[in-house]
């Protein structure tokens, strides 16, 4: 991927850019530390980062100094996506495949057997792989893949997991980070988010009250006042100290488990956004952003004090859009991405497209940025690029693409790749995009295919970025062009199409229509 | 130790001896892996390993061929002592500290601030370390101490801990094992038993009624058949792979909950105990035995299998006698450790003495037997003495003295040194020398010092190990030797002593009798 960059035209700050990842990395006596920092169902106007062409309400609204700090040091992705919602592209990180190749198209239910679909009075369920990922062969509805962590641990890497894991299933191997090959499991089991944020909760695990969704671990805070954002990474940084002593690379996987429901007040934070004007439920959620940049800001400190921060890269992503949802969100449903349309469990902008941020000193140019659009099953084979990784044998074939080039050359541009979403269920809210969906884009061009409505619909983004026009009449040949695209990948990995519960005919490819 | 080792007159055998310690060590390349195999509640003739003078009914009842492979293989101690009930031996095992220095001395309640002691109608409860073992310091109730696993950690060692732990309550940082120095936690925190032992149940976590004592972790085995013990040693073997593979010296602590109560059936081996004729509560209690000896020989096979049986010392230990209360135990009450009196709780030979075997190959003889007296807070040193590590700086004063002479001459005796037991805490259940008591040993002799009896009983262990007969009558100097020497003992840590409800006055030192 690097050697090829240097056979094309190179843009006029190459000689800035050409010293720094070949001449760099020999000077490195180790492997790069990585983290990724991944954050939950984290919008991509939920910060005070403008990811944006202009600085919206929503980046006056939120306090992310630390982002800042980030975006200053490192490059800034502008069009990163994510699948719509969480175990899909929780799955896609640690595989590299695409959701509508590994099935794990939707969220997994915390105990095995459960379909987390909702109940659709026109499609039946698809056939999906309800327990998600599986380290293991031969167990019933997951994918069985070789996991990032896994390849990073065996090629040397101290792997650290710490705060939401969301894998697979209660009752299947994928449960347990120890089994996705984290050697360190802060906090991570099956659940998709936390009973309570709250110390003075113990994290949920207080008697008589205690469900499947209780934190596991983090006894030493129970009964204090540590939010839960806080006690995670504490506890992620006392297992550095374990790497960093051996000098020994290490993989911090740091996904909280904010800013999922349900939302409680950080009260470090709270009472500033209450005095700012906003209602007591979107205070709340400014004070899981800002406990949630808090902790970012602590890891950088770390890195800084124990002079690590050079040869540490941070990824800074979230899985899905910012939830839309009126309640558990207040004010007016599918405004809380604006100006994206929608929000977490849509194919429109909303749902999908993520705050992105790579720091990596003396590879990735600081205060840079680029508007290539890449999706998180790139993470898989960028990381194993970062890491230096070629991994031998793996299971499944993975559909990623590496964006190192990215970071090596923020101003490059690729308009020929296309990307994917596939999202065949019923998520449960309602709203544009939402539910029985595909979607494509490829270049400035994005098709979204409604299966109930039987109707695909073309936004250009560079014009449209709220996907407000459906220009598909106005431009039939892309239309077409990207339908078939759609179609062709879509088939070309077997992906699952919802039947009628009438009938049981398969829903049309999308471009059938 | 072994220095002077050689400075003294050497048996026969010393030929044989003096090759193994000072040429088989540099021989090995890497520091010798080290597992503690610690079964909990496990009494001294729960095994078919004879460790009296002659073969008990009891050996007869229970199948530990596993246990039989490792005293064929290495040296067999038939005075190994712990404390009487199980955190105190769990803090004095990390700590090389005595119960009477730490002031662990009755188990801790699950949650911090709840004090384990019975109330008494006669004394008040003493001051004692409720919250357990911290490895941070300004926690409340709690012994702040180095613990051994954090500096086998710090010395290189991959440390893992399997099973219960126990060492300090929810709530403070002693409840998690990575607090502790453990690099992997499988299923241990501060509960002193699991709620269930049956995959079937979750291991306790059984929507609407977990409790506190459901085992954490362990999701992949949900629902399945897998028993707890299996379960717990499985992934144990998992976590041994990256250190195997890294060539990397590990520390596993495998850390049983089996014996403890609730007594639930191994299906894997209650028939067979069944058809013994034994009644269904000893029936299941037997299956727990064989469960757990079927992990000891598991984890040998392993060790077999990836060349590493030669370097790796197994240390098998018990944390206190076996339980003979009836109910939960059925037949006559404190019989169930035969020829030994009472059982858990009690400073009996029944309470405190232990099943104990250590196989280290090229080093510790096989097929040897060792009938020196040592106990639980030796283990601090001895492993230290192993792993070769050398600590600089303990926060604690250790009691323990390293047993290595032992394993390198098994016939060599030291009957000057005296061990002593301090328990003034109302444990619960009641029986012989359960309760508010103290003891010494040196040599043949044991003096018990019942507080509330204001009295004490002598015993020679070598003609008496039922401690039938007290001869404190006919050996007054010997009692009052032994007496000064608890009194002055327990002095020296400044160990607590209850004060009587009426007056408030301190229940006197056992020489003041």
């Amino acid at each position: 991927m690097i050697r090829l960059l240097y056979k094309i035209g190179l843009p006029a700050f190459a000689a800035v850019v050409t010293y720094c990842p070949l001449s760099a990395q020999p000077r490195q006596k180790t492997k790069p530390n990585i983290i990724v920092f991944m954050v939950d169902d984290m919008g991509w106007q939920d910060t005070s980062v403008p990811f944006h062409t202009e600085v919206t309400p929503l980046n006056k609204r939120y306090r992310t100094p630390n982002m800042e700090r980030m975006a200053r040091e490192g490059v800034k992705f502008t069009n990163a996506y994510a699948a719509p919602v969480c175990t899909p592209t929780r799955v896609s990180l640690i595989t590299g495949m695409s959701p509508a190749r590994h099935r794990v198209t939707n969220w997994t239910q915390i105990m095995r057997g459960n379909n987390a679909d909702a109940a659709d009075d026109t499609f039946a369920r698809v056939d999906w792989n309800i327990n998600g990922f599986s380290p293991e062969p031969g167990v019933p509805a997951t994918i069985h893949a070789t996991p990032l962590p896994q390849l990073l641990r065996d090629a040397g890497y101290y792997t650290i997991h710490a705060g939401k894991a969301h894998w697979g299933a209660m009752g299947t191997p994928g449960a347990n980070p120890a089994n996705v090959g984290f050697m360190v499991n802060i906090g991570g089991h099956a659940a998709g988010h936390p009973q309570s944020y709250l110390g003075t909760e113990n994290y949920g695990n207080k008697l008589g009250k205690i469900t499947y969704h209780a934190v596991p671990g983090l006894e030493e805070y129970y009964g204090s006042e540590t939010f839960l954002s806080d006690a995670v990474t504490k506890n992620a940084l006392k297992a550095l100290a374990q790497p960093v002593r051996e000098k020994r690379p290490f993989f911090l996987y740091m996904a909280h488990y904010a800013l999922h429901v349900p939302l409680q007040a950080d009260n470090r934070y709270f009472g500033r956004y209450l005095a700012a004007g906003l209602d007591s439920t979107e205070a709340k959620y400014a004070s899981l952003v800002e406990g949630m940049d808090a902790s970012l800001g602590d890891i950088m400190e770390y890195l800084d004090k124990n002079g690590l921060a050079r040869n540490t890269v941070i990824i800074f992503m979230s899985d899905n859009g910012g939830l839309s949802l009126t309640p558990p969100r207040s004010g007016q449903p599918h405004t809380q991405n604006l100006p994206l349309k929608a929000g977490k469990g849509s194919l429109h902008e909303g749902g999908i497209r993520e705050p992105m941020l790579v720091r990596w000193p003396g590879v990735a140019r600081p205060g840079s940025v680029s508007d290539q659009y890449l999706i998180i099953e790139d993470f898989f084979p960028t990381l194993l690029e970062i890491a230096k990784v070629k991994p031998g044998k793996l299971i499944q074939q993975t559909d990623g693409v590496s964006f190192m080039p990215y970071l090596l050359q923020p101003g490059r541009k690729d308009d020929q790749r296309s990307l994917i979403w596939h999202y065949p269920n019923r998520w449960g809210g309602t709203g544009p995009g939402i539910n029985h969906a595909s979607a494509i884009r490829k270049g400035d061009w994005k098709l979204i295919y409604s299966m109930k409505d039987r109707k695909v619909s073309l936004y250009n983004l560079r014009l449209d970025i709220g996907e407000l026009t459906d220009v598909s009449k106005s431009n039939p040949e892309i239309t077409r062009q990207l339908a078939d695209e759609l179609t062709a990948r879509l088939k070309a990995v077997n992906a699952q199409m919802p039947r009628y519960l009438k009938g049981n005919d398969q829903v049309k490819w999308p471009n059938e229509l």
